[in-house]
């Protein structure tokens, strides 16, 4: 490995062990200075170089500095608390969710309110412009509580394709999302990221739910739209242009319903929500209120949950003809992937009583003999698992370049 | 990186060594010892004590032996084209196949026979007893070319759990095959390996044919069954339990006929080759001769490509429907997986002029206008892609671990 000694290789090198300590940190926690140079492989003087820097980024704090004195050699350091934090946002059909992150992964906001305009014609840019506005209200709410967001991270419900989104559940055609949100949201260090609901959700599964104890699964995600999230190896399996887990658009009834895609019989018009509310003749309803912490509520999804306890004759038939298509593209996934796995989020998990049955009877069904199991079937107990995935996806990237900060 | 400092540890580390070495003249010969020694990072007293054990191995041997003298220090060296040498065997429906290559992989020995019974009653003893027959003849005839056999590679169209094998085609139920394989083989350095012959063929394509220029790709391949190879970034998507890329049981027509894995509607129901000339109405012919180069031709296909080359009507209705249910199962494939090309290979090789139309247009109406592109689709030139590929990881083991074959 031959590398050029110049000044500015000097400064890569210092970045990279910047993030060394740091991811040697967020792992070990709380740890001294000397047990980061046996963890690492640096010189003491380089640890505490470093840790001096990232304290003063305010990324790092010592661990107990009344009775060891801040900064102390000896005292052990931690990944601080506070002030920088990271900021998840979420637009869905229904309702936009905001959510910060510190450091430490600790959620220090979090706020839904509905989505302007939800079911009438389209329009991007009053999108751009509510989540600009929640994004700003966060962030002053933010700094009254002593943080500082230093990047964002958007989830959308939509296919993402050389920097453009198409999400035909919004209405979005090709829109060049990063772009704009970066133009609305209050400036921060580091760049604004768009990124598939579908994959955050998966992403915060393994975060802050069950996900690190699955090993490889498929998140199954989706209100309108239905969409997964890949995980092989703890990381997101995103295919050659980032468009992997585009669950919603595997065909499940041949020649079936015509989709918003262009293509027939896609799961989505079999097992989403708007299919499932007119199959069971629930109306929307309204969205929930401005404060609503439960995402999942809005659009008539509660109706149709509390129609399926009251065992009501026609939402039972809707969750069936759903439990099936989704059936089919979970034996497809199956014989695909191979996974330990398979989690139900979003419209799925609140409904997973009602499908799961379904979906088990397909899986033992299809290929299930011939391999001898199947995938373990988990309903995932988060109900905001994309904009926690958003966020945490912030603090990751901290975590990667703490430079980027400064 | 603490390890301990005992005599175990040197023989690792001289097995190590011995590996990295081998794997950088096969990356970079012929090379000189010096060459090799800047490449590794060994000192080159170590490049060449493992050089002179290599080639006590037969192994690596001295490109220009007559001009510079065998084993001379200045003199670069190669991967040897003998004796050392690996088996690849096929058993599918039709045909039992068998390859040689020497660890310059090229190919020294092919050979195929029909496979006894087959179309009567399942006996997987008599399988086993041919393929043994088969590896005996071939390795008896490699001996008189002056190769030794070290390994074998046993492809088979089934699902793998837990070291036994499921081939409903071959009407093989739990067989433990690497056990059987082992006693009916020749006595050989290296233990026997089955693999799923889809995924040897992907690694087959990506060895010998167009695959290492695709990006990532699904491998299509069958004849009576379907299957898919999985290959990321140059290498075998295998999935939780080895049986990722199960395409021929992806359901295209729900509630459709019954297949052997009790499922409904599987792919392989639809365009798996019995299903095609039943609705052909081509019959069954005799399997091709016992030197027969073209293994897809076993068992009516040729027949069925004469057909549609005169343009029978059923033998193109035939190919239509296959045709429209591989675009369902590749629509499924592309949105789960979202490869840059698709490689079509056995009986969807020899029937691609009939059956891209279809599956072009599912590709450009399911999901392909929210991802603004579809795969690529290739049609491989190789007609025994899985017994190269199954000799070829023979090869690929042997580097990995040339110790091994003491």
């Amino acid at each position: 490995m031959s590398t050029p000694d110049g000044p500015t290789d000097l400064v890569g090198m210092r970045e990279r062990n910047l993030a060394l300590v740091l991811a040697e940190i967020d792992r070990s926690q709380p740890v001294t200075r000397a047990r980061l140079a046996e963890l690492t492989g640096l010189t003491k003087t380089t640890v505490s170089a470093r840790v001096a820097a990232l304290t003063a980024l305010g990324l790092v704090s010592a661990e107990d500095p009344v009775r060891a004195g801040r900064g102390r050699p000896g005292a052990p350091v931690s990944v601080a608390s506070g002030p920088i934090a990271g900021l998840g946002l979420e637009i869905n059909v229904g309702y936009l969710s905001a959510c910060v992150l510190d450091l430490t992964r600790r959620v220090r906001i979090r706020r839904s309110v509905p989505r302007a305009g939800a079911g009438a014609g389209a329009d991007p840019h009053r999108d751009v412009a509510a989540l600009g506005r929640l994004a700003h209200a966060v962030t002053g709410q933010a700094r009254r509580a002593g943080l500082t967001l230093v990047g964002t991270t958007v989830a959308v419900p939509g296919v993402l394709h050389g920097g453009a989104v198409n999400a035909p559940n919004l209405g979005w055609d090709a829109l060049p999302a990063a772009e704009l949100f970066a133009e609305a949201l209050p400036p921060q260090p580091l760049p604004v990221t768009v990124d598939n609901e579908a994959n955050l959700a998966a992403l915060g599964e393994l975060w802050f739910g069950a996900g690190a104890g699955l090993g490889d699964y498929v998140y199954v995600s989706g209100e309108t739209g239905i969409g997964a999230g890949i995980v092989v190896a703890g990381a997101l399996f995103r295919g050659t242009h980032g468009a992997a887990g585009e669950l919603g658009h595997v065909v499940v009834a041949p020649g079936g319903p015509a989709c918003r895609c262009g293509g027939r019989g896609c799961l989505e018009q079999v097992a989403g929500l708007d299919a499932v509310l007119r199959a069971a003749d629930v109306p929307d309803t309204a969205p929930a209120g401005p404060d609503a912490r439960d995402c999942a509520d809005v659009l008539g999804a509660g109706e149709l949950v509390r129609r399926l306890e009251a065992k009501d004759r026609r939402a039972l038939a809707a969750a069936k003809r759903a439990g099936e298509g989704l059936g089919i593209a979970l034996v497809a996934v199956t014989n695909l992937f191979d996974p330990a796995a398979l989690v139900l989020g979003g419209l799925p998990a609140r409904m997973a009583p009602w499908l799961t049955p379904h979906i088990t009877a397909a899986l033992e069904a299809g290929g299930g003999r011939l391999r001898g199991r199947t995938p373990t079937i988990w309903r995932s107990e988060l109900t905001d698992g994309a904009v926690l995935g958003a966020a945490g996806e912030v603090v990751a990237r901290v975590l990667a370049a703490p430079g980027a900060v400064a």
